[in-house]
């Protein structure tokens, strides 16, 4: 059984995790949904008396525009989520993959919640900063060359080509919001002529961003996670769970740490311009600021601990670790233009129904990525 | 036949070329002769009435040390081969090859003669900076994901990592120089505390290094040949032909650029110091600066004429070609520390035998080494 691939559906998920394992009781009585609301794949959630399972299955279309993807990312995925355990406690523990199903079966964080959903509702988590940034220094710097030995890290590089899933990235992040070649891209009509100005005939601004494209398509430094916004943080009082690595590729640290910073953003301003929320503003910034700082302490502390290599002595650290910072807040102004100018919006900007406020939104961040990368 | 890998004599070899191919007519008499030079393959050379070809082949042991090497580098090699012979014509044509015996069938290049020999022998070549910077931008720039497509880019990336291989350059140019750590380094007496003092001790410099050996190992920037020093160029008064390239992979340009210019030096202080030959001094100080010169206008007009994406503009074009040109200068710094320090020694310093020539001659290499480093 189950020799085949085929999608599964509310019922079937019942009985391929009956039939998988023995997580359930023989006789429990279980209930199935289908929660996935990503465009990507599908996740059922599969609830028995007292316990919970979650299966991710990718199917040969896309979700959302069944368009053919490469089913191999959930291969990735799962990968990606065993070696982040290895190091971090925050990603859901993983009980199998199957590799025909193309199935993740993996634990229930439904007690976490949507990071960019929370923060739109006005909730503060003091400790997210130092949350994410020992996931972010935990699970990157092992999986770079100044650790690894060289030849693991080789064979890691080849494994997690990651050819489509990037194809998405250089796209959606690197040329499309700055050419609109495929007329996808999505401007409110006041701010046109921002936006023309600003973004689409700024050559200095295309320098800097095709500095940053291609140290992302050639720089393979770490396995990176490829899309930490924040609505792949789950979070609650007890901690984070970072979630669909299916975009991860080795590729540059600084671009995790920049969507994380660049979400902030987000939301930072969202409660300037649209809720007038002072808490939740303050709360945001003094976490970016946080997030800087917390970064190169505990990467050149992680750094120092691990290299065994004396070559990699403590003027390297320094220097690498600054680098990986300011790279970071300029993919942090690339996810920015991407997000306002691009076909892939988030809520805080979306969700804006007062048109002036929306335009004050998209330029405050629109302004703020200029700053930050140029 | 030849359905299991064995490694050939001068008898068989003959044997082998008259069963795969029709090169030779079959009653031509051939004769066959080892010529291989290197450490690590077998070259048998074939010649008929009128023509000739070679047969390079790997075994599971290397030539030398007879210690066991991944076989899979020949194919690599034959690959690069093929792809460098599609974009120049600076390189051996290939006939076939075979991934069972391991062997490629190649043209003989003996018209051309080892480059390192020749300035040794006070040979001058005006037109050299002029081919061997047509070589390098014509076989480099095309394999950037600035003009491959990405996702080709990403399959040849995945294809040509050769773990073995780089860990040797990894550990001989840029660990072994600066520590000493398998205590295989060979330093004249009087030369140990200049070395100590200059190489083992200086921070400064292993700071800077490390940079170089963590871009050698992260930045899979375009196929490079790997090992281009000037016994891997043979030349003539016709041109030059690129042959050894089984240490290829996706790194950075600047390290095959680097070590052709490093290798000047070699031959440039060996006129000064040594042979007192002032034509030969200035002939390679200005191939030097013309190489120098040559690659940024090359490379520069390469990249206007072949990139199609917008957003790599003028100022990202200039700005990457000159990080080129300092990253090679670094890199030539890098090959000639481990030339003179490290136990692969070139001939313009072994054969020195008058030992304050010599001594004078390593410190004129690791000054200029350290000023393009530092």
């Amino acid at each position: 059984m189950y020799d085949k691939h085929f999608l599964l559906d509310d019922k079937s998920a019942i009985d391929y995790i009956r039939y998988k394992s023995d997580f359930f009781g023989a006789d429990e009585k279980l209930v199935c949904k289908e929660i996935g609301d990503g465009n990507i794949n599908y996740v059922f959630k599969i609830i028995g008396q007292n316990k919970s399972v979650v299966l991710k299955q990718a199917d040969v279309l896309l979700r959302s525009s069944k368009r053919p993807l490469d089913i191999n990312r959930i291969y990735i995925e799962s990968e990606v989520l065993k070696i982040q355990s290895s190091y971090s406690k925050s990603v859901p523990e993983i009980y199998f993959y199957d590799d025909i199903m193309h199935i993740i079966a993996m634990e229930d964080i439904s007690s976490y919640k949507n990071m960019r959903l929370e923060l739109l509702n006005g909730r503060i988590f003091p400790d997210f900063a130092d949350q994410i940034t020992d996931f972010l220094v935990d699970t990157l710097v092992p999986t770079t060359d100044l650790i690894m030995k060289s030849e693991e890290k080789k064979k890691d590089v080849q494994k997690f080509i990651n050819i489509e899933m990037c194809d998405i990235s250089e796209d959606l992040v690197f040329t499309e919001p700055y050419y609109d070649y495929k007329n996808r891209n999505i401007i409110l009509e006041k701010n046109r002529d921002f936006v023309q100005k600003n973004i689409y005939d700024n050559e200095r601004l295309h320098f800097k961003v095709a500095i940053m494209r291609n140290n992302f398509m050639n720089n393979a430094q770490a396995l990176i996670h490829g899309d930490l916004h924040t609505g792949s943080i789950f979070i609650n009082e007890s901690g984070i769970k970072i979630i669909d690595p299916e975009f991860a590729f080795y590729g540059p640290m600084a671009y995790d740490i920049g969507n994380v910073i660049g979400n902030l953003y987000f939301a930072m301003y969202y409660n300037e311009i649209v809720s007038n929320n002072k808490q939740m503003y303050e709360y945001l910034q003094r976490s970016i600021y946080n997030i800087i700082v917390f970064i190169k302490k505990k990467m050149e502390k992680k750094l120092r601990s691990l290299i065994q290599l004396p070559i990699y002595n403590d003027e390297f650290i320094r220097n690498y670790v600054d680098r990986t910072i300011s790279d970071s807040l300029r993919y942090a102004g690339t996810e920015m233009i991407r997000r306002v100018v691009g076909d892939s919006k988030v809520l805080e900007i979306t969700s804006v129904k007062d048109i002036d406020k929306r335009v004050d939104l998209e330029r405050s961040i629109l302004n703020r990525a200029l700053m930050l990368i140029c």
